[in-house]
């Protein structure tokens, strides 16, 4: 049975402006690689309506899950969880179980829910909650999209929170062997190896040595673990001769 | 008249496996940000034939450029040019102006051109070439679209080639203002000042100290500088008071 796929949709102006760096895409396509769960797309789009509603819908009839990063505060650029609840068309209001979550959260900090705050505990109706142990306001998953934080140590917290809940599949097993010549070098071996290969996917990465040779990482990626060590060996009895 | 619009599309197994991260995003983005042009959507997608022509036609015809980076390298999982190419039916093959621009460089290396590295130099016709000091190997722009290496060194050299060639827009004047508390805390105020400049973007951005006290970033952003200025000077006396 082939692994369930996934797709991540990261919403913020300031990743699109390029002030701020995204850490969320390399945390969760790791987890997912983990768990056994093929992460084949990623896409970034703006704190706009329309955008944020196509590409959650796209994404979510497309992959197995979708899981997004960002527009969940309470600040006015918080459009992400209204943007799901109009993609499905799911009502969507203040819940008691997320004001709930939220003042157990703050009776330990001593922060006064207000009206801007109470926008976190918005969700649509027949949403599961996300728990978010770092500054209470939970994310949720709505059908097979998961929404999510876009701060980075919140964002790693539900990814935590949420892991459990999914179903996985088998974890790739992956192998690299570092060769110390450009790709140009071994590109045809390589591209032989994976023709010879067609359940294992190569791929070849250059890198360039503090002392300025060229070399090549080659990573060996399958489901069976003994295809892997046969390619490698292969690969390595290249290298030597 | 609006600025230019532009899309990123990633591609690489690599970035979606969670082996590597992809550094060269953040990169555009800033220098796309400098050049006012607008970066409205990112993609990531595997090298699969099917994905990256799917993805390329309609980030084409939806914005006024698009900027590939990843998989124009030698080895068999370096399908980017080919898959250009039968995005918009072009022919496809070696081209002289780009074997000169590899045999120019490796005549400074001693490195051979052998059928891998000869890959390189395979241009879709029509295609005007962007250049690679870093290794030699050419990108290219066909129509709107302009293909990039991944390595994060030769593309910044890349985006650096072609910069001069894009027609830029008015860059946005950006402000912020540091605010010593939460965004929960400040989040009704900011929605006003959002709402009474609709030609301002105002973005909240929380932060936590080393001491663990929450803050927020204001960043305001527009074509307008005494707009953001005043906006700024808004936020500033509300904070003081």
């Amino acid at each position: 049975m082939p692994n369930p796929t996934a797709a991540m949709l990261v919403i913020g102006d300031e990743i699109l402006s390029g002030r701020t760096r995204d850490a969320n895409m390399h945390h969760l396509a790791g987890h997912l690689t983990l768990h056994g769960i093929d992460l084949r797309e990623v896409r970034v789009v703006a704190d706009d309506q329309q955008a944020i509603i196509d590409a959650v819908r796209e994404l979510s009839g497309r992959y197995d899950n979708v899981f997004t990063s960002g527009g969940i505060g309470p600040t006015h650029d918080d459009i992400t969880a209204e943007c799901i609840a109009l993609a499905f068309g799911t009502e969507f209001g203040v819940r008691d179980d997320a004001r709930a979550a939220l003042e157990r959260h703050y009776a330990t900090t001593g922060t006064v829910i207000n009206e801007a705050r109470l926008r976190m505990a918005r969700i649509p109706q027949g949403a599961e909650l996300i728990e978010n142990p770092v500054s209470g306001a939970p994310g949720f998953s709505l059908g097979n999209v998961h929404v999510m934080a876009g701060v980075p140590r919140i964002f790693q917290a539900m990814v935590q929170s949420i892991m459990p809940r999914l179903t996985g599949g088998t974890p790739l097993v992956s192998d690299t062997v570092r060769v110390e010549c450009g790709e140009g070098d071994i590109a045809i071996p390589l591209g032989k190896l994976a023709e010879s290969h067609p359940g294992l996917s190569i791929g070849s990465y250059p890198f360039q040595g503090a002392d300025g040779h060229f070399g090549t990482n080659v990573v060996i990626r399958g489901a069976d673990a003994d295809e892997v060590a046969a390619a490698k060996a292969w690969l390595q009895k290249l290298v030597a001769a």
